[in-house]
């Protein structure tokens, strides 16, 4: 089967591969039908990750169920499937407290064998295990490209959301309006944000942001910390989300949450960074910090999608083949889409 | 100055009353421009709740400040504001908790002396304690009818839902659809609930509550049990909101309820009560009973109804006059009226 | 192997069963040294919960592992172990949440076919399925009759103070005080309690708690109510505990829990039951009901009591051999013992 | 009446000052007994907190109520009372969430004027608002030395412990064994801590940590984060307090923490901080960060006192008069005493 592979500091080629083969009672095989390049696949693609060469990357998918173990129960074969970016075993003491993000046994797809060795989604057919936690029944009226968000990027927004403790009532700042920041902005709204502040620099996404019924915010041209200010009388916002990574926009979170308020980072943080803590102490925040349980919440993302209450499908910017990964990859590369969605 | 008493077993009368004055530093004088007849008023008038004869009745208001004491800084002079039912001293155990609707020092408006000898709201001017706790300044772009529901109401139908601990992505079942149940289907949807199941028998009620985007269920008509378990995967509703407060709409919650989930009791429970706890306990629920913390909520339910997550304006189906209040109860008596207006 | 089976009403015989052999990849086979009998066996003794003649009973268990299928990983051969009264699946819904105890696909030990139809736990040798999440080594100095609380009762009150919200510095009341009452006075000092009023009326039980640290109060000879207002300033208790699932205990616990506080009804309620519902609303009270979530605490179980936090030690009234489990169910049935340990 | 004033840079003195006299009818008039001296004051002392010349300072006191105004209904006159280091207006938007410690009106006692402008607690009398928000009586079976504690250093403790998120049953790492880290070993253990590691390099206060059941790690001749992996199975802590403030320790209870853990910042911090946010980020840690919030938990706090599950004495090092107050700030700035009492 065709496959899209990793060869090296920013290459990809499609290759074929040898098709999956089911091994343990709760795998599953599934016919790709729809794929996606997403951020963490710019980390490997700029071997920031490290990647086995040749090793099939992707962790995004929606597709069919062609084969499955004895175990499996909760999917069956035919059925239109969306997958979570990883696996998790269920059993062990991060996953006995709920917390699949951080099981001991989890593998990433797509993220070669430092992450579980774990062949990826950008492929004609995949090996899915840990099938009945992992893949769920894609609802009829929602559309592949809208369900594949589920599994990763509606899933972290999502989690900024809920794991920042979000309200009903309460007003969120969200800076970075990448797709994971722009999903935030639909998942602050769904769950009952009465404002939801959207900074980020560049105007298409500002656009795309107040389209979602967001008060845009231009980081460099507008003075956010005073217009957020301003419209909550001074107080700051309840819920802070950082989706960008960098101790900046750390401290403007830090900045624009209110007293006792809740900072979310979803962004991915890397080696020490400098802060502003000594505000953060002052203010009695709380930092929540860390990578989605997409996992826990899969379900719930997937009903508000199906209600229609998140609907990500203005992200896609392009449809491509799955034969056009490289040009993708550089498309990607080049912040010239938000979501490229690829099929067979 | 005019006010609406109770008169003895289902008679009110609008009689002239002395004027306000301020006493206490927190105290406020209100010039009532918008009042309304409440569910609790009924039970007064039915002589349920004792009140003595000649006690001016209601406590939903909305109104201008004509007067503050010392004390009072979070409104002026010439605010329009809407007031919680009740007043609470913040300083007690329960206040310090936050528990401001169980104040060992609590009074309520218009309950005559046994909820503390305040005298209430369906009058032209209306002394208020503890102003800066119960007093709030009404955005320029919310309708006085609409305010008015911020302070009993819809901070009600607030409470049943986040009391019953609703996330974003829930399923909701709401029992009985008077003011409260219906503004409860709209707290749900703006909290984030996917479905929400509006039960009743009232034609009307059902409709309106269909238009608020809810799946109306006939009580007598239709399965609820059969028809919210075909719809939820055989599994119940995260949460089922009792706004009855009679032992079978109880017992049909305790029924819809999904297994460790919950049931909010907003109804107003009395004496003894034989439900299915067997079947409450097999489940594992959570029974969450009271009467609402307004004052804790008035704040979210305001900007909320400013930012148009909530709008209860299609639940007021009559505006009358101070003078016309024997009527309105009559009215509001005979299930005629789903919220009455008065204004001086 | 010999094991203990039921043969209908109020009979119970050890027989010669069949050796339990591995069948799925997380099986485990454990060699029984230490079982017991539990108040839930007389539910199937009495004929209350249906068993099939000739099943195996018995559902608490310390034993030594003696295989395991390839996928168990957390136990190995030789181990000593604790086992819970259940098993789960660990990937339907509930068990998602967390909620082990309503798993969709979970087997009770010693339950008959209608609670999954897994053989019992009095008996020399155990087929353990879902081993990973069921089975936990016993730390060195923990004695086999302690830790086998871990696995039930202790797990059972653990979780009654728990899912109750419990802080430290609250105050508790216990009512009922049978190993799952005692063990939650345990459980309640653990957590923090400041004073924790243990409510029952036989005076052997009431001593037991008192050298747990509690205020016994004798349900009919002492006015319970009145005590524990004196005691607490008029307020009432933080966290009232049902641990007998009558009425009448439901109802005093009502009575003792303070406004906004919480009644944990862990005792077996059964059908409809008429309780003071008028007042658990009127203080806005939680009702936190249901069998306990034993897989989800058996590690911090297990942790306190290696920390001798918790110790259940005094709790055993008798030791007997399993030869003379007919005896024990008669000793246990004529409430003349508190907790029989069963030794091969 | 004489008090103790700072006069600049580690200059203070006893003075003749005038005598505190009610105001508002929510003032006390508090003899004071028994006063402390602080960390925070040493803010003060050099000059890091700004306080003007001749300010009386100090806020840790237990005392004699003299006199109170006319809303004062919680202590009267003739009570043993203590203290909250600070006062709240109870009314403003954080205090209606509880949020006390973020009070917009809120004052410190003995802090100058920028931060309220109320005098001190090392002296003879004080004049205490908000009294009934503020004060506490003592119960009997308290001493004033170990009352004294609530108000400021045991409830910061209480505070870094529950904020911080600790369950019965939990593992606890406290850095930094001054009184606030100290007093956070006992309040873990009144928790349900089952191991708490206390970190610091004096052996004095290693040993007492020790004394209150704690595992002692020396920071610099042991490898902390080696053994409580060790201890932990790898995995790490539950709740990592930092009662330093930074940089270093935060980085250590960071790598303390376990996965999806918490590290409570009670430490007081300042300015940009550098930390390895890449690590807390990757272990999806919670930081919860900030000054106490003594209020809310003063109650408890007292009660947890009272039962003897805390017990600050042994911190008390010094017993010294108000009049010896400049050698009581030499020894404590020379890091001699741990905690010395005023008496006057």
């Amino acid at each position: 089967m065709r496959a899209v592979t990793f060869q090296g500091l920013e290459q990809v080629r499609v290759e074929e591969k040898p098709e999956p083969e089911l091994v343990a009672g709760d795998d599953a095989i599934v016919q790709v039908d729809t794929s996606a390049v997403c951020g963490s696949d710019l980390h490997i693609y700029h071997g920031r990750v490290p990647v086995e060469e040749g090793f099939t990357i992707g962790h995004e998918f929606v597709g069919t169920v062609l084969a499955v173990g004895d175990d499996v129960d909760r999917v069956g074969i035919g059925d239109r499937v969306v997958g979570c970016f990883h696996t998790a075993c269920a059993t062990c003491t991060p996953c006995l407290r709920g917390d699949y993000h951080r099981c001991a046994n989890g593998q990433t797809f797509g993220h070669g064998s430092h992450l579980g060795n774990l062949q990826g989604a950008q492929a004609e057919r995949l090996l899915v295990p840990r099938a009945n936690l992992t893949l769920r029944r894609v609802p009829e009226s929602v559309s592949s490209d809208v369900a594949l968000f589920a599994g990763d990027v509606m899933g972290t927004a999502f989690h900024a959301i809920s794991y920042g403790g979000m309200r009903s009532g309460d007003t969120v700042a969200i800076l970075g309006l990448g797709p994971v920041g722009l999903c935030a902005v639909q998942a602050a709204f769904a769950g009952g944000a009465v404002q939801v502040f959207a900074i980020d620099t560049v105007a298409e996404r500002l656009e795309m942001a107040a389209s979602f019924g967001a008060t845009p915010l231009h980081l460099t041209e507008q003075d956010a910390k005073k217009e957020v200010r301003a419209a909550t009388g001074g107080a700051g916002v309840d819920v802070a989300v950082d989706a960008v990574g960098n101790p900046e926009p750390l401290a403007l979170a830090i900045s624009l949450a209110r007293d006792v308020g809740t900072v979310s980072g979803i962004g991915a943080y890397s080696g020490r960074m400098e802060v502003p803590l000594g505000l953060a102490w002052l203010k009695g925040l709380s930092l929540r910090l860390g990578v989605a349980n997409v996992i826990a919440h899969v379900d719930h993302v997937l009903d508000l999608l199906e209600a229609g209450k998140l609907d990500p499908a203005p992200l896609v910017s392009h449809h491509m083949s799955l034969d056009q990964a490289p040009e993708a990859y550089q498309l990607y590369d080049a912040r010239e889409a938000l979501k490229i969605i690829l099929t067979p």
